[in-house]
């Protein structure tokens, strides 16, 4: 008996891997989010689906995840834990981790194509680009999860800067990296939606970021690699 | 007439993305690097293979390979350009776009799996974890692409810091580190041969790093998500 921790990629099915449509089609229960429901039908019929969608930081709520997972864990053959993008990155998949091994339940994580690269990739934003960025920070906008972030080291760092969760918080972010040395006029992209048909691109600056008119869930790409303008695939699906 | 370029993931085939597998099964051709040899055998048996396995930092070379993009990408109906990988990811995927972009041919990218995250994963290491680690940053150790990186600023940004080409320079890292804040012993994992059956996992602190013997390619993770210790992924497969 083994608890999967799968990532199911940013949204597109065909960017679910291979392992994970192999674990789907041979598990018997499903615990997945919402994000992650466009792959359900790669699961037999008969498996049990079980939708645990969350708002992020609902920490009680993920306590009970974690109870769920264990006593699924230790009485089904083969239980995926289905999240989008990947489990690893903001995920909470190393809580629900912990939880199984303190529990002595077999688990296994299967790493999946994670947003915070896949949307700026779909978006034509490479996060590394030679003499434009040699290196990337992802890190979270979200109040809650996000409270520890020194954004004014981060201006300092000299990378592309990928903001997940950041939609609400963009303008109060936006300012602390300008407080931390970042030009206003730094090229920003925000990509609503990654990878599926309705995906959108705004294109804007640092200093107007907070006033551009975005929706959840977005993927905001901070530097000079958002203004490359690979602009092909904008429209490439 | 399109160029693909195709993430092919760590190294196991089985992290391949769907999508990846039907465009390889389509391929006229296949550019590819060493590091993506092993799923090779997706393509189909008539389909030509170009091996352009490069050192990484050879920018003439990179000129020929997009040029070589070119000309296939104006002749041959499907071209598939595979990097192991994420092809944005220090992948210098962007600068190939470019290339295709500037001389007009249609080009799509496919993001996969990119070893700064199913690395360390796959050591049972999470590059974020509630109350340990809220971002993470993903930098270059070589020398000729990673001379602009502001290590000191990354020490005081507080995110788990992913080196991935950092084997040669680790010592230098490390040095650079410390003097930016870091504590010396700041756990580190090194993962050599990611998600490959051979894959070996060194656990060490950041003041040891330069003097454990580690072997390319290796992903060094470093923060305190390195020392949380979910051993059972260490032996999973």
């Amino acid at each position: 008996m083994t608890v999967y921790l799968v990532g199911a990629g940013p949204g597109d099915p065909e960017l679910l891997t291979l392992k994970a449509a192999r674990l789907l089609a041979a598990a018997d229960v499903v615990v997945h989010d919402r994000l992650a429901a466009n792959v359900l039908c790669l699961a037999p019929p008969t498996a049990e689906r079980i939708d645990v969608g969350k708002t992020p930081g609902a920490s009680v709520r993920q306590a009970e995840i974690n109870q769920l997972l264990v006593e699924l864990g230790a009485s089904v053959p083969t239980v995926v834990r289905l999240k989008g993008g990947d489990p690893f990155v903001f995920g909470r998949g190393g809580e629900e981790a912990l939880a199984l091994q303190e529990a002595g339940i077999d688990w296994e994580v299967v790493p999946g194509v994670s947003a915070a690269v896949a949307a700026p990739a779909l978006a034509g934003i490479p996060v590394t680009h030679r003499c434009v960025a040699d290196s990337f920070t992802v890190v979270t906008g979200h109040r809650a999860e996000g409270q520890g972030t020194n954004w004014e080291a981060l201006a300092q760092a000299g990378g592309t800067i990928v903001v997940l969760m950041g939609v609400s918080e963009r303008g109060a972010i936006a300012a602390r990296l300008i407080a931390g040395g970042l030009a206003p006029d730094t090229p920003v992209a925000v990509v609503e939606r990654a990878s599926m048909c309705v995906q959108r691109v705004v294109t804007t600056s640092l200093v107007a970021l907070g006033d551009e008119p975005i929706e959840a869930p977005a993927t905001i790409v901070i530097g000079n690699v958002a203004g490359l303008h690979l602009g092909k695939a904008l429209v490439a699906k």
